[in-house]
């Protein structure tokens, strides 16, 4: 055949490639690396760095299975962190493979596989399906909760309570203490309507007191706002959940309080003056903050009315998530057991100029959560390199916009944000990008964290942050379907954002265009998208290859990305085309082990223009179609 | 004209392209980045992440010099570490510049520029060359301090003093306590001969006191070897050293001290055995070391001789580092004022399984260092991805073999050292390494590194610990002369091995093949040897286009190699050809401000077959040619 063998090398840190994925300090574990049993392999080796020495370990032949040979060795986790790549050698040459790619040159460490020991991965996140809810806006299962018109003035506006079928781009200055009326209630109301679709978790926006809808601008970590129906409706809501082995994480922002919250009070309006930092030098509270001589304050990204918490403070890291009654204890305690924290704006907590305290805090709040849940699920907010948190003893996950949604809205079309958002002024230009960048933008990000957290990252295209991508009027139905196709199967867990899955409207032109109220109207949902949703959903929840399968890119030409997800026994084949012209690709499946006799349907029974030769898989692509094959090995 | 407008883009963290570029925490910098005048370029932003956030700073064309438009902005340094790359946008298209590459797509921040605020550079490293000395093997001033055969025993063997003529390898069994009685005082009988060489600092391997020739296994770290003239010796040879603008850095190993060391004492031969750890459980020395129950110690590599030192021990800090009598005290101070520290196996140190240290201890001592000395180098020893310990708060430079020296021996055609070295029971094949995989490798240490320190690198190929690449029968002189010219002008001090800069003889079978004594007979001393490296040496001392000058990777295709060293006035053009045969290439030497009128020779007249076209410098090369090109723009 004419391919190249050292496409097939391959390993990983799943279970398929070491015996033991979540070693404890001490333990010995197996790896195991194969390869196509034609490969003129001679000798394959572990190269490791043990007390900062090199250690090559001879791995030997152990098995041989569907025409691959499977190499292994033991290892010792005998440090805290073990990182490893392998030599691979041939009677001629020698190569180097590690998390990114094959090489003919020593490669640095910052792509090696890496252990480490005593991490451990909330187990339930490989089967999950996130569904994230912005609570005001997707179900009013308590009319009586409702807040009142002008029940709270805040920044020259006062509270409107609008009626569902009002869209919030409709009207003229759109605030953020508009109110729909959605609230905890609601959502417990349509947990049948959630299973069916296909989640197994949700991750709710903010709930806790505070005068916005956002309500990033708490005013009480400590409770639940009563128009979400308070504590009691949170407890109840969990506890149905949990009875349908469904999982939830909440949102809160300890990076700063609102103007309003207690500690701070600037206002008085919900607490006495006399209480709080703003006007009281001498209060406890005062250093929780960053005051200067003339009473002003920072705020987060410069955000008069988000005053940012201070972590010099021993008292405010107790208060926030040290003490047996911190904040991120409480809510992980019963009676609320929440499932896990996203934690907003986490790229900015304990940061502030001189003082750099974030890997102080992490490690600390890692520790805190842990202890209370050890299976509890870490969620970082952060939207560009984050590799520095994701080492193991930070977060588990960043909200993985720089590692999926932006890489994948460019293969689109859409214009990064980071060109479109972050400088007003000036109109940045890009050209499509190109199936190259795409495969470069998401390798960069997996390749360098350990396999076990690369596993956990929280995929997704739209939040409550950023439009919704099927909104744009210039990505059509196909192209979308291929984003979509790419949320389920990529590694990692895909979150669905509230009304994906009935193709809600929106804007993509105001910051209140992604939280449009849920369209509930059967009429006005779009089965298009439910379909597609519901069928990846299950199919994530069911399928191993989907979950701890491997992950292989396999073709980026052009505008034609493909990768796939695989065991030993099962393949899913993703090919997606954002060509304007139809194409015609040869995808090289024979380092997977796909030969002649294999299986191959395509799920959504798209296409049977398909050819198996030479080791590859000819497909004919219309423009823009996306296309996912399942593959019986 | 007919190239890529892209590969004109530039900055760097030298004072060309940053007004102060070693600033204080607090002090506002001025940065820079030029671009073809005629560059389609509409804006440039500088992109940094401040408090974790991301921030756009627009640059403005602040002067039009020799062809390139010129943009800065303004950077407050107001956290220790700020890290930035750019955007270069036209009207069509936005492109991403650090200090790797160009790019398309948003880049990961592991190659950007990088300032350490209050990080201090030694001045003196820009304009240095370094010649390594083994104090044993150079020059024997004194024969009256030589040793007695038979003064040691040690491992079974004991000493011989050798004669200067006889040659280590000729002879069975040559072993670590063979002498030939070089000296302090040889090397201060030697500066003249180093003065007219080019050389201005010395690296001298181990001088303290211990029974074997290397001395990696001290007796005392606070004696300079009798048989190396003592304390008074050395005094004097710096005090020389200092009259003629020279400096001296010091070796040591504090991972380990040798089993006869006053705090260990196996042997008692040295000490009485009432002292020490080893015979003494209750010595306060115990914990120094790592001891088992059954009085089992860890030896550095498994070596028996050379007990791991204990960092958990506090009292071992301060005997080491951070007491004011303390090993690496001692010798900064009063009345010896070395002028830096090479610390042997640095990549080891403080490294025992659960227990990494590492990165507690190398901020501990370079804060010891500078606070007796703010100008000393400090040196660690580490063969491979050194990266971490290069950050600022640690060494000021890696022995560069993993950035350097292992790549060019491999453009050479050597099987890479570790291939070849650690791992003798299977022979590891190679074939010569393409110039391609030679600018990898050295970019992917140059770009990950802030300037200031990727330009302390401690350039070598040749070393007390690995055969000299010319006594290496299938090296030519020619492919040898490119390897000595990209020494003297990759960024970095280059360091001349003793000996090499007369072609000294040696074997490459043996460890102490690379160990002969240094050739004083001006007979058997290499002309041609001893030309290049005195032209080079001076030339590095001279221009600054090769101290602080920027560089850039021009052309790798083959096995060719091309980069330049330049300021905005003055080129070296590096061409090294280790191809078999004659081959033409074209230089895109554009990109550097070069055209027609700019004046071009070559250093050592070897070539005049080159002819400047359309952007490009092309020039015909001999098989296995190396050129240097001094150009004035």
């Amino acid at each position: 055949m004419n391919f190249d063998w050292k496409e097939s090398i391959y390993s990983d840190g799943s279970r398929y490639y070491i015996d033991n994925p979540t070693p404890e300090l001490g333990d010995i574990v197996k790896i195991k690396l194969r390869v196509l049993s034609s490969a003129p392999v001679d000798k394959v080796f572990l190269r490791t760095v043990l007390n900062g020495d090199d250690h090559l370990i001879e791995m030997k032949v152990e098995q041989k299975k569907k025409g691959f040979r499977y190499y292994s060795c033991k290892l010792e986790i005998s440090q805290p962190r073990i990182n490893y790549h392998f030599y691979i050698s041939t009677q001629k040459e020698t190569y180097f493979y590690n998390q990114l790619e094959v090489s003919t040159h020593i490669p640095i460490e910052d792509y090696d596989f890496v252990i480490v020991a005593g991490y451990k991965a909330p187990e339930w996140i490989k089967s999950t399906v996130f569904y994230q809810i912005f609570p005001d806006r997707f179900y009013n299962g308590n009319p009586a909760n409702d807040v009142k018109d002008n029940e709270y003035e805040f920044d020259g506006h006062s509270t409107i309570q609008r009626d569902w079928s009002e869209i919030p781009g409709d009207y003229e200055d759109s605030f953020c203490l508009d109110f729909f009326g959605g609230d905890l209630e609601g959502i417990k109301a349509k947990i049948p309507y959630l299973k069916e679709l296909g989640v197994n978790a949700l991750y709710l926006n903010p709930i806790f007191y505070a005068a916005t809808h956002h309500k990033y601008d708490c005013l009480d970590y400590f409770k639940v706002d009563p128009h979400f129906g308070g504590d009691k409706a949170l407890i109840e809501l969990i506890e149905e959940l949990h009875k349908n082995d469904m999982r939830i994480i909440l949102d809160t922002s300890v990076n700063h309080t609102g103007t309003a919250h207690k500690w701070f009070n600037k206002e008085g309006s919900f607490y006495s003056k006399d209480i709080g930092a703003y006007h009281n030098e001498d209060s406890k509270e005062r250093e929780y903050y960053y005051f200067d001589e003339d009473n002003n304050y920072h705020g987060w990204a410069g955000v008069d009315t988000l005053p940012t918490l201070n972590y010099t403070s021993e008292e405010l890291r107790d208060m926030i998530y040290q003490g047996e009654d911190s904040v991120i204890k409480h809510w992980l305690k019963p009676p609320f057991n929440i499932d896990g924290w996203r934690l907003d704006v986490a790229n900015t907590m304990g940061r502030m100029n001189e003082k750099q305290m974030h890997h102080e805090i992490w490690p600390e709040i890692r520790k805190s959560i842990r202890e209370e849940n050890s299976q509890a699920y870490i969620l970082g907010e952060h939207w560009t390199d984050d590799r520095e948190f994701l080492k193991g003893d930070e977060w588990d996950s960043s909200m993985n916009y720089y590692g999926f949604g932006r890489p994948v809205r460019q293969f689109l079309g859409e214009l990064d944000r980071f060109l479109s958002f972050n400088n007003s002024d000036y109109k940045f230009k890009s050209s499509k990008k190109k199936a190259k960048d795409i495969s470069q933008m998401f390798m960069q990000k997996l390749a360098r964290l350990p396999h076990q957290i690369a596993y956990l990252q929280f995929n997704l295209f739209d939040s409550h942050d950023i439009h919704r991508l099927h909104n744009n009027p210039e990505i059509s139905w196909d192209q979308y379907r291929g984003a979509v196709m790419m949320l389920f199967t990529f590694p990692g867990t895909p979150n669905i954002y509230y009304g994906d899955e009935v193709g809600l409207d929106g804007r993509i032109d105001t910051f209140e265009g992604c939280r449009y109220p849920m369209e509930w109207d059967a009429e006005k949902q779009n089965q298009n998208y439910y379909k597609l949703y519901n069928k990846l959903a299950l199919l994530k929840q069911e399928e191993d290859a989907l979950q701890e399968g491997g992950f292989k890119l396999l073709y980026d030409q052009g505008y034609v990305l493909s990768y796939a997800r695989f065991t030993d026994e099962k393949a899913y084949l993703v090919v997606i085309s954002q060509d304007n012209n139809r194409t015609k690709v040869e995808i090289p499946v024979f380092s997977l082990g796909i030969g002649e006799e294999s299986e191959i349907k395509e799920v959504f029974n798209y296409s049977d223009l398909y050819n198996f030769n030479d080791g590859k898989l000819e497909i004919e692509l219309d423009a823009k179609e996306s296309l996912l094959f399942e593959i019986t090995i």
